[in-house]
């Protein structure tokens, strides 16, 4: 074989063998409705396009999740009707407008979501135990398992089908996705979710973060009690849902460093905060006229997320005075009724394309709820905000700690309140500089967050999961992980040897005295 | 502005401003001579052909490190001859074939480190007080910092020059990497390294774990005494060499977890390993054609490293003796005198294109050190090893656990010995399939280990640091980074509340007795 000609040979061999472009793998998504599917719904769209094969589970009582040409649905029957489930959404929903969160509303959102998680819950078992169902599932051969793990129903049928899973989230409640995954998290350092902490935290501060550390241990056994008794009927040897997701082999979590405070990782979590922001399409053309008209002056963005498009008719009327009173059209995605004196420059809509709107130039000030989704867009689009907070506390601190949003509570809402920190937004130009930066340097990344997502699921698909990614930290209990057993052999140990060396001197001591004493006598 | 046209715009004023071809960056390499420069030196080349402007600052005594067309360097005088410096380096060397490293040698190893970074600190020194060049390179307005922390001098001129640091690097002795950046490491299922221990551990490795955990401790303050001492008297306000390097922006460590045992990260922590082995190029002609003649049998590829070309005598025999009785052709560094009767199927040399050679379909097996150059030459190109080990001993351990390598001792050498383990080598097909399953996950990599490197190199130059990827573990001390004083506060609170309970106790029953007393009386 000449010299050069054997090169381009054993990479064709190693290409076609592993590296070369992923034969189409057979996927099985379990989406979480709302929100949450809409970003799953960019990496479901990007993998069809890859050639992969899948199939969407879909509740019959799905809000957000539809069929698309792209990929298959299987929709299956659940033992509730739609208009059940959106009561339940409809109680959490309204419970954040009642009133200024307090420790025993604290209690009254687990209560909420203990509500909410239990009837999709039924679901979920429903579906498990629809056998003619789960035989054709598992007769399919799917090579690989994407969930969003806010629920159980996607690893519980991994763990059945025992095929990898891939984790799509932005975080779990009482941070389950970093207890479930054995990352570690320093609570001097590592703020506790809704503490309102930033890493730099007083002696107070950290005191607080351990003592909500503790809350939260105790908080994750309330909310996934039923989650563990799931698991446990279902699998005998597992016997809680942190320890089921355990199994993820890849975790693609919605985490950007410009947004969440620096940390410590694990090999498997991979991060693709802003893959919401990916693609950008051009705005309808009435749309379009109405921004472009907004002159110099430019416009506001204002929505609450996309399961939230209402509001008590009282604080809507604070915003509709404010925004009457500023030079700058409002784009407004809400479906309630409007009052009769509207004011001309804001225009009201049912939906909003939010991420298409906001990467126009003349967009200056994004008021939102604050959730992942849209900070991720406001970031991206280097627009900054005025975050409207209620149930999302926590992001609405970490953006006004960053310098690129002013906060305003949904329980302490006025006109002046509105219009001051609009003006404040708009006229202070510090919020832009800081955006700007840390827009540049969120966008400034070695690979965009979509490819990353697409590549982590084909190599599971490709190396059937990721086991050389995984910390035998899953291996120990709660003793050894934290080296407790050793600690107390060490101490036994020093002991032993301490109360050897006292009684050696006590010995001695004594025969010196009883010495001295019997030649003075 | 018509719809579809500023989005383009906009995108280009983001790509101009900020995502663009970096504007060519200067950047002062600071490298350590030896095995360290070569995979640095792929790096370096690779910055130069993306337009940066490089200076590399090398000792009049260099080893490796050469002038180039490329980039430019810059020669520094140092007090004490190539002579001196090579002696202290031989020391080493023949160290490791001395004898069986037992726990005194432990601390020879230590005082030899010691002995050898004290003269290349010597070198350091004089640098830094090398007014007229120091004055000079702060002139020239660097963007950026490249170097590798196993010395000191780049990251004080770093901090001295007031410019961000990237550091590239293996790791250092006593993990120093990981305790100056703060990265957890859970004694539990992070072996230490030279434990010889895997991330899946009994207790008493577990318990081994612990102990040479607090060894190492102890062991980083002997090996950087010095390091120290030079840093406390640059900065005042930095007394530990652990301090000075906790500032360096990112760290491009060659680490994959084909080889490594997974563990905790930092966001700062960029994972280039396999960087070593990004070109190939064909091999000479006389060369080719001597691996090409090896027909079926293929050929071994015999290397020790970078730094080490030659053994004693008569271990040399032992391994001529082997090769004569095995079919495949034996490709040698060895600088050493060869026997008379030489075995025909050997070739040796005194430099070989390892990575090249490695590349070649008929290479079989490589025996090496098991320097991690050499092993993830050997993954990347699919080829198990031997492992002669004598200073590597963790590398060697872990090559053999994966099931991709047998192990040798140098003080344990025998022909029959060599023969045994070839045998098992070239026979056995489990070892083939072994590392052709670990070299395919190596391979597949969202990014190529060397454009990463690039990339974060480019990012820290454009961004002047990153310091949103750093945790805020570096702020705290040691007690608050383990929040002793919370826990300590904490504790005292439930003995105070403990202690009045147990006083109310007794009050109480106290007053109880009295009055049944007093009845009673």
């Amino acid at each position: 074989m000449s010299s050069g000609v054997w090169f381009p040979t054993l990479g064709l061999v190693i290409w076609l063998c592993c590296l070369g472009p992923t034969q189409g793998g057979k996927i099985l998504v379990v989406p979480v409705d709302g929100s949450h599917w809409l970003s799953m719904k960019i990496l479901v769209k990007e993998l069809v396009h890859r050639g992969h094969e899948i199939l969407v589970l879909v509740p019959e009582t799905s809000m957000l999740i539809h069929g698309s040409e792209k990929y298959k649905t299987e929709i299956y029957p659940v033992p509730y009707t739609k208009d059940e489930q959106e009561q339940k959404f409809n109680k959490i929903k309204e419970g954040v407008f009642l009133k200024e969160p307090g420790i025993t509303d604290l209690f009254q959102s687990v209560q909420r979501f203990v509500e909410f998680t239990t009837i999709l819950m039924e679901g979920c078992e429903r579906l498990l135990n629809n056998q003619s169902l789960m035989t054709r599932l598992r007769g399919e051969g799917f090579d690989l398992l994407l969930t969003d793990p806010f629920l159980p129903c996607g690893s519980i049928l991994a763990h059945t089908f025992s095929i990898p899973a891939v984790f799509f989230l932005r975080g779990l409640p009482c941070n389950l996705h970093l207890r479930g995954n054995r990352c570690p998290s320093p609570v001097s350092y590592v703020p506790v979710f809704s503490s309102q902490n930033s890493d730099l935290m007083t002696f107070p501060q950290r005191f607080k973060n351990m003592l909500m550390s503790f809350l939260q241990s105790f908080m994750c056994k309330i909310l996934y009690a039923h989650f563990d008794d799931l698991v446990s009927r279902k699998f005998g040897d597992i016997t809680t849902y942190k320890d089921l997701i355990s199994y993820g082999a890849i975790w693609l979590i919605r985490y950007d460093f410009v947004f969440e405070w620096p940390r410590p990782l694990l090999p498997n979590m991979v991060f693709v905060g802003g893959i919401n922001c990916a693609k950008k399409a051009p705005l309808p053309a009435d749309l379009e006229e109405f921004v472009d008209g907004s002159g110099d002056d430019g416009f506001i963005v204002f929505t609450l997320g996309s399961m939230v498009s209402n509001m008590p008719e009282e604080m809507a009327k604070h915003f509709f005075d404010a925004f009457r009173q500023i030079p700058q059209r409002v784009l407004w995605r809400y479906t309630g009724v409007p009052p009769n004196d509207a004011p001309k420059n804001v225009r009201l809509m049912k939906w909003l394309p939010q991420n298409d709107v906001l990467a126009h130039p003349k967009a200056k000030v994004f008021i939102t709820h604050g959730g992942t989704h849209g900070v991720y867009e406001g970031i991206c689009n280097a627009k900054w905000m005025l975050q409207l907070f209620a149930d999302q506390i926590e992001n609405a601190h970490r953006m006004v700690v960053r310098g690129i949003a002013e906060k305003l509570s949904v329980h302490d809402v006025t006109t002046e309140k509105i219009l001051d920190a609009l003006n404040k937004l708009i006229q202070d130009q510090s919020y832009k500089e800081k955006i700007v930066e840390l827009s540049q340097i969120h966008l400034d990344r070695p690979m965009e967050p979509l490819d990353l997502a697409v590549f982590w699921t084909e190599f599971v698909i490709k190396h059937k999961g990721a086991a050389h990614l995984r910390v035998a930290a899953h291996d120990l209990n709660w003793i050894q992980y934290h080296s407790l057993d050793v600690i107390g052999f060490l101490l036994i140990i020093v002991l032993t040897v301490l109360w050897v060396m006292i009684k050696c001197c006590l010995f001695c001591t004594r025969k010196c005295f009883s010495k001295g004493s019997s030649k003075r006598k």
